[in-house]
């Protein structure tokens, strides 16, 4: 058996595992905060120490030698040039053509791919996750960001640029909110983590009582989407009330794919997975409102089955699909 | 060298025509009213009988014999049940569950295809129109509604129950225009042409001069998207208002449509490709606002090269991908 290792860079945290090439367990998983204003150099180095210390630990629990050590597969925030492994510019990271898959792979000497992290999550939850065995797949990250993965007719679809699936990039009110792409009315300026704690302080302007001041001391700038959930499953009416315009949002979001990709499944993965039925039973109605009968009857639209390894297990699928192995 | 006809039936017109498998030349084309109102049964007799005048013309103009004629492609409004050839429902010619590839087949005693109007199109442009040698196409086909064709990876996106690339019906107003879909804030319900012509009823509520009155008489239900542009290219002031609004909406279509499919070229297809510049300029302006540059440089936002043609042409072409032939 080879063995691959994948790592998921995000803005806050890095999440390197490995995995033997049929996908049947996760080994030597470990996370570590990125730290990017350390500067590209500084990441590349713990990402390599990452790599090394999962090789060790696979080394040791399977008896496999450094040899059955395939390569390395990297989920990356983008856009990027896949062919030449190139981070094209990434603001939550700081880089700007950045050679990052090539620099890993001289470091670790070991083959590497790179692809977009949300490629990579989408491409997980396919291969092993909520989504395993579909055929028409549309994976939305929710975090800071929102980003997108396309599996279409079985396989990952890049576009022309490797810039497909922006999805949180699409504009859901022609007049709306500032969106930190430079758009107004983006999908992400409603419904991405940040913009959901900021509507909940705009609710909270009214004066209403609420748990959430609470929750954060009194700082509301402290404020995250998490709390704003807890807060709903506990009863809370203007976290409630934020949930539910969420739903709303991410509703019209997901309806929008559905008439244009008519997949068999939507996956939603990022913290949104854990705020249940509060955010999905919304949702799906909403979806039912607005997309054509045919999508809706033809689609699951589930919450993320990997939580966090979701990027890595997907880097290891984007290695295998450039590099299968044994 | 063998033959296909190609069938376009829209809810105004039904276009008949021939190709030879090589697509060099249009032979036998002609068009006749659809009359969907005398019913199914009576619009598939006018369908039969204009595949076999085209037939006749063929074998007059190339002494082909009928055995030369490998079969016919049919684009109709859906949404469709391809693989069994069912017209599952059409609003414009009240179809519903309707098994209309088999209807011709049998007639006419020649296989047949179904394909989505749309799609066609979208493939008619592709093999020989504005979008000829493009990886990774989108169309859109504006006219009484917007329908839109995928083109992926080289090969045409049908999603998991042939309803994919429904463009027309995508939110970018969450609380928008009520849309004929049922849905609010459709880009086909500011976009389309008889929500063209009813923007710039409305334009005229405030009294201010227009050719527009003019055109019709003084009767505004008479008035089209057509007429609209015709006024604009004029100089009427409204007009050129309503046109300008038309690029934005359409803008923030064709931007979304950048951001989730990064495709090389954009084709709009449809009365539209007669409003040139004035029309073409400030959408792609408004595009270059929305969409992600490294999108917007990789593609080409052009007219549709095929006028008429399009439906027909990709019908034949969406045969010959079933059935290829010498």
């Amino acid at each position: 058996m080879r063995y691959v290792v994948g790592v998921d860079i995000g803005g806050t945290n890095l999440v390197v595992g490995a995995m033997p090439a049929d996908g049947s367990r996760e080994l030597g998983v470990h996370t570590l905060p990125t730290r990017a204003l350390l500067g590209g150099e500084a990441v590349v180095q713990r990402i390599c120490e990452m790599i090394e210390e999962t090789i060790a630990r696979v080394i040791k629990e399977t008896g496999a030698t450094r040899a059955d050590i395939a390569g390395v597969g990297i989920g990356s925030p983008g856009p990027l040039d896949r062919a030449n492994g190139i981070v094209i510019i990434t603001p939550n990271l700081g880089w700007r053509d950045f050679p990052l898959r090539d620099m890993v792979s001289e470091r670790v000497k070991l083959p590497a791919t790179l692809d977009n992290d949300a490629n990579c999550a989408t491409l997980g939850e396919w291969w092993l996750g909520a989504a395993k065995g579909a055929r028409n797949v549309v994976g939305f990250t929710l975090g800071t960001g929102i980003g997108g993965g396309l599996i279409l007719d079985g396989r990952l679809y890049h576009g022309a640029s490797d810039v497909a699936g922006e999805l949180g990039h699409t504009t859901i009110e022609a007049n709306g909110r500032r969106c930190g792409c430079g758009n107004y009315g983006c999908l992400e300026a409603y419904a991405s983590g940040p913009a959901i704690a900021m509507r909940a302080r705009e609710a909270l302007e009214g004066g209403d009582p609420s748990l959430l001041p609470g929750l954060v001391d009194g700082d509301l700038s402290k404020l995250t989407a998490a709390m704003v959930y807890k807060a709903a499953a506990q009863g809370d009416q203007i976290a409630s009330d934020v949930v539910k315009d969420t739903a709303r949002f991410l509703g019209i979001g997901v309806a929008n794919v559905l008439n244009v990709f008519n997949p068999d499944v939507v996956v939603l993965a990022g913290g949104v997975a854990q705020a249940g039925d509060s955010l999905f039973v919304p949702l799906r109605a909403e979806v039912r409102r607005r997309a054509f009968k045919p999508a809706v009857d033809a689609c699951r639209i589930v919450p993320g089955a990997l939580g966090g390894s979701a990027g890595m297990v997907g880097a290891v699928a984007a290695f295998l699909a450039e590099h299968p192995v044994a």
